[in-house]
């Protein structure tokens, strides 16, 4: 087989083959193939696209290009969860204890995205001692023996991947719908979860804020991962505000906290619910939506969720102490106020005003070398539908570095939009859409 | 100035600036930015295009990446030729000295193409003793005092374009006409002509066989030359059979020797007088193009031309005894005949089979790394419309290696196409279209 052919077919718009595909793959892996004919074939995936059975068959492959787990090394009805990315996007902190409160398994791997915040990971290691980096037979083990474990994604996992994003980083070919259906799921199939659920973020904090592009994202994945033998649920929901009222990583930290103690803001623990409800859908653990969203709002309430979390962060040496006294997390030198200009009622809360916001004030990474402060960010005291007096208080920023203060404070503040005479707004609807495969 | 953007805005159909140009190919040749972002803008050129204004600027920047000749360095009125290049394409070899004889200064750089028999440099070298590498001074001196030299391109020349040029041969981005025209035409900005005459083939020997394509080409040269200042005029020939009846290096400067002498076959004499008399015209050396062809032909009979092809052979070290006694050229071991299975006129004759048969007789190169053999290659006896006895000579092949002789030979039989029925077959018009610039 020969490289230059298979790039000019994609250019030409033809379908690549499984085994161009693996040709494709094979060499980007082993080095055989060089970065310069991988990105021109990558412009003109990103140009020419590719169909459905094509994105799956890229997807199968590059799950296969480094270990995988199978079900089996996991036990039990294995599941897994992945979102989009979004402003205070709490869930996994919550939902995988959660689920495993519910009796499935979750072997989870995760990243440090480039993003407002950082990834789960980091979020996680805000905790004392927290370690993620977990060899192989470890991991095994916590998610056999208590059916739960969070690792850092290890480098022979899926290495096409990382190859690939890095090369796509740098050539302008991050967004493609097959290349990111790919990336994600491969992921997904190669931690051997059999039913997944995806949370396709839209509005202005969302990855692809447009709900057109979210549709068509989701019913992408839906149809790779069924293509691939895997059981689908995709839920369209709301990143026009920021989920729950923290945005920064132990702030995240302590907002999960009180969720799984049946104390957090209702939007996060709704979505954890509905997104969870799928899964228990899926293993026949409840036989309605509403069942299974009544089931695990129990759990969060009557402590189970949160005892699943505490062994969690046992388990993987972590100070278990932070649970009851959040004194224990890292914490900001200064609490500074964001206020209102004039009364009113909420109408607007920009996502990605205060994701930059928090990113400003050192709560995420612009490069992949940065370091974050896991203390500071974000906090929101008004969302959409809130009624604030002139000068009320509307947010709170936790501040070390003071460089960007004034900046982010001024970001945090226009990102309200406050409407003087209306009586009441309705908050936007947080399940937009939801696709879930025939099983 | 960002990379990624700057792929990014191209991807997505958009117009790049002269500034963006520049720090693309500054970065290009000085290494900055990696061959990987340039092979995806590369294809995201290939896919999205670029305006003729656009692809001005390109060629502009390109020409400038190195060092050039202005027409001031050359002096007189300074003109180049330049084929896409074809089967039996001996024009250059015709042409120069003939320009050259008529007052003209042609200061010719030339490459060694992959291609079915080698680039004009190779024909030359079948010379003993001719030299192509001249320093510099050497060149200029020699176009100054004679009005005629011939170079190899040198390293320090349009390094953009050999560095570009390799980089698409690898990603499936050779065949975009922004591409291919800021190629040939950099070079020629480079070369420091006023007037260039450009002969865009077409028919199945022809880099773009479709006339369609052709025009294309020719209409996109003509304009961006146009828009550099320089005096254009595109010719479309016809390539469907070999110009000429000579295929291989030492047998086409034979061919070239004899057209110089008044006594070649009559397509390349007319279409050397066809090309020339539009420099002629620019120059305003004649005032009609018949006048021009008149004048032309008669420097081809009086031996004017040949004189100046004698001086360019002493002046570069070559041994001037191979004019008048052709065995001095390496000639093959032996010569196999290509005979007809039936009586009748020949109806087509492939140009493109018979240039693959003197590649496989190792006339040509499949690799940079090939050697040629300038002895080798395909003598035509027949041409469209002649009439061949049942068993009649149609082509010899001079065979050094004899390796892929057989393939060869019935390559050149089948590439006959001989109608047992017609009485008078009309050979295919050579000049197929004009494209003039005002000037």
């Amino acid at each position: 087989m020969n490289t230059v052919d298979l790039i000019a077919k994609k250019r030409d718009g033809g379908t690549l083959s499984r085994e161009e595909i693996e040709f494709w793959i094979a060499g980007t892996v082993d080095g055989t193939i060089p970065e310069y004919q991988s990105s021109a074939l990558l412009m003109a995936i990103r140009l020419q696209g590719m169909d459905d059975e094509e994105a799956a068959m890229l997807t199968d492959v590059m799950a296969h290009s480094g270990s995988m787990f199978t079900p089996d090394d996991l036990g039990g009805f294995t599941v897994d969860k992945h979102s989009t990315g979004g402003v205070g996007d709490t869930t996994t902190l919550v939902l995988i204890p959660l689920l495993a409160a519910a009796g499935l398994t979750v072997g989870k791997l995760s990243g440090r995205a480039l993003g407002h915040t950082g990834g789960t990971i980091d979020k996680l290691e805000s905790i004392p001692g927290f370690r993620t980096d977990l060899p192989r037979d470890r991991f095994l083990q916590l998610v056999n023996e208590t059916k739960l474990a969070l690792a850092d994604h290890t480098e022979d996992m899926v290495p096409a991947d990382r190859i690939l994003y890095e090369l796509r980083d740098v050539t302008a070919t991050v967004d493609s719908l097959p290349l990111i259906v790919a990336s994600i799921m491969s992921k997904k199939i190669a931690g051997g979860a059999q039913a997944i659920v995806i949370d396709v973020k839209t509005g202005s904090g969302a990855f692809l804020p447009s709900l057109e592009a979210s549709r068509k994202l989701a019913e992408s994945l839906a149809s790779i991962g069924s293509k691939l033998g895997r059981v689908m649920a995709t839920l369209i929901t709301d990143m026009s505000q920021p989920l729950g009222r923290m945005v920064g990583n132990a702030l995240e930290v302590r907002e999960a906290i009180d969720t799984l103690r049946g104390e957090g803001p209702t939007d996060l623990a709704r979505l954890c619910c509905e997104l969870g409800a799928e899964l228990l859908l899926f293993s026949c653990i409840s036989e309605s939506r509403d069942g299974a969203i009544e089931h695990l709002d129990r759990l969060l309430r009557d402590g189970s969720a949160l005892d699943k979390f505490r062994e969690l962060v046992v388990n993987q040496d972590g100070n278990p102490a932070v649970i009851d006294d959040q004194y224990l997390l890292p914490r900001a030198a200064r609490r500074v106020e964001a206020r209102a200009e004039q009364a009113g009622v909420v109408r607007s809360l920009d996502a990605l005003a205060i994701g930059r916001a928090a990113n400003l004030l050192g709560a995420g990474r612009f490069t992949k070398e940065d370091s974050i402060d896991p203390a500071v960010g974000v906090e929101l005291i008004c969302k959409i539908g809130d009624r604030v007096e002139k000068n009320g208080l509307l947010a709170a920023l936790h501040v070390n570095d003071e460089t960007n203060l004034d900046t982010a404070c001024q970001m945090v503040e226009s990102a309200y939009e406050i409407d003087p005479t209306a009586s009441e707004i309705v908050p936007p609807e947080l399940v937009v859409d939801r696709i879930v495969s025939d099983w």
